[in-house]
């Protein structure tokens, strides 16, 4: 496995892969790699011929008062789940290699950033918006992998790519769960173990979303009046959204008469936690 | 030589040069050539081994009230010039082809932006530095080249180009000037008999302007005064601005104590023209 520091010795590592005839995954990530990490590494390892992992924490996507400072950097062991998983390169830039000299041009994308956690996180879209661009022309791969949990995300990033004509394909995987439910997240580690039995009920909540649909309720309303209410059980948990949209525009529905996407944020202690599942009209 | 209207096909013509170890070289254009493009054509013919010229009238880059659409389109005639010169590909999309579906993605490069002919014309730039990515993309060149006196759209193509680690350069080519000075425009045969040596009294402003300085003028009050007075000689010219600003960072001079670029725009008619010089600093 190699790594590199600098854009210049990623470029020549991966122009050296390319010349040999590989095709190029890139998996982006902010390190404190877990589970769900692992297995975008392994989608990449099975679709693309040269794995690099890119682990960058972006200054860009953390507002003011949020966790950029304390948000965790285990790079030992970051670099020692990529080399036990096969990863070929390790891209591990400084903030002044990825925003070199001023910064002045970012990638807007109207609408969709607005809504969900783009609401209560300005500037955040816009700061992942741009590093992926980034990221994307640095290391200039065939398929880009992200995770589901992050639907929102991905939803952005493969509107970039379609409107800035991109080459690559985004791929995007399941949210990876602990056995109890909970989606893997590197920000599961701020929760003590009373606030670890608390964030199951983001997953609960999910569920019990899914069972109403699955029995024919499908007024968003009350679909979403009910999470709240398993949310609001737990003492101190803090209600950013619960909201049922469309799962490509993300607009709000009423009702669900197409691809719908649960989607809900909520704070236990100081972890502020996502979760969702996407519900098909044909289910 | 061959011509390609989708975005699809001109990727295949240009992959297969790619594979032939051709270098790719892109002039991007409104259409309506001239001697000014017939320009960069030649250098992008000089630096790589397949030159693309893209004709594409960018609606994103013309605001409420401009020329859209009436911005000449002699297409048959552009395409003579290209064959004669000797262009491999011209890329002629319509807007479907490159706003698809709805386009919710714009590249904004801040401060850049703001001045200049970005003051009087919102949304100009954005429209450009977008068009010009997706154009980046989609070609994939190692050079794309543009006009000086298009001066600020190089120096903000520059910075996007920067700022999304964009793997290609930028080859910014001197403006061509008629016999009498005047800089070379599509927008000139908006003009009339009378109103075309009128125009020329932007060339007189920056050559007075120029000449001051090697005399030893270098405060820009003074240097903008004296443009003025030669631009207000023309009955009916409408300044925009008349500015001395640095080279690369846009910002107003009240001295010219580094790189400057005397910039200004002035309405002739129904024709708003724009010309410039850069005085170095070490003249």
């Amino acid at each position: 496995m190699e790594t590199a520091k600098t854009v210049e010795s990623a470029g020549k590592l991966i122009r050296q892969a390319r010349k040999k005839g590989k095709t190029i995954g890139l998996v982006p990530t902010m390190g404190a790699l877990h589970i769900g990490h692992i297995s975008l590494i392994e989608a990449a390892k099975k679709k693309t011929g040269y794995v690099v992992v890119s682990i960058f924490v972006n200054p860009a996507q953390f507002g003011r008062g949020e966790d950029f400072e304390k948000y965790p950097r285990p790079i030992e062991k970051d670099l020692q789940i990529c080399r036990e998983k096969g990863v070929d390169l390790v891209f591990i830039p400084s903030v002044e290699q990825i925003y070199r000299g001023e910064n002045l041009t970012w990638v807007n994308v109207e609408k969709l950033t607005e809504t969900l956690c783009g609401a209560s996180r300005p500037g955040h879209f816009r700061g992942v918006a741009t590093v992926c661009v980034k990221l994307f022309n640095i290391v200039g791969p065939d398929a880009a992998f992200f995770g589901q949990k992050d639907a929102q995300q991905s939803v952005i990033i493969k509107q970039v790519v379609k409107d800035l004509n991109m080459p690559l394909e985004i791929v995007v995987c399941p949210t990876v769960r602990e056995p109890d439910g909970l989606a893997v997240s590197s920000r599961n580690q701020y929760l003590n173990p009373q606030q670890r039995k608390d964030a199951l009920c983001l997953y609960s909540a999910l569920q019990d979303c899914l069972k109403l649909y699955r029995q024919g309720t499908t007024g968003t309303k009350i679909l979403i009046e009910q999470m709240r209410k398993i949310i609001e059980q737990v003492p101190y948990a803090q209600i950013d959204y619960i909201s049922i949209v469309d799962s490509e525009s993300l607009e709000n529905l009423k009702k669900i008469d197409r691809g719908a996407l649960v989607a809900l944020a909520v704070k236990i202690g100081s972890a502020r936690l996502i979760d969702n599942i996407v519900l098909d009209f044909n289910e």
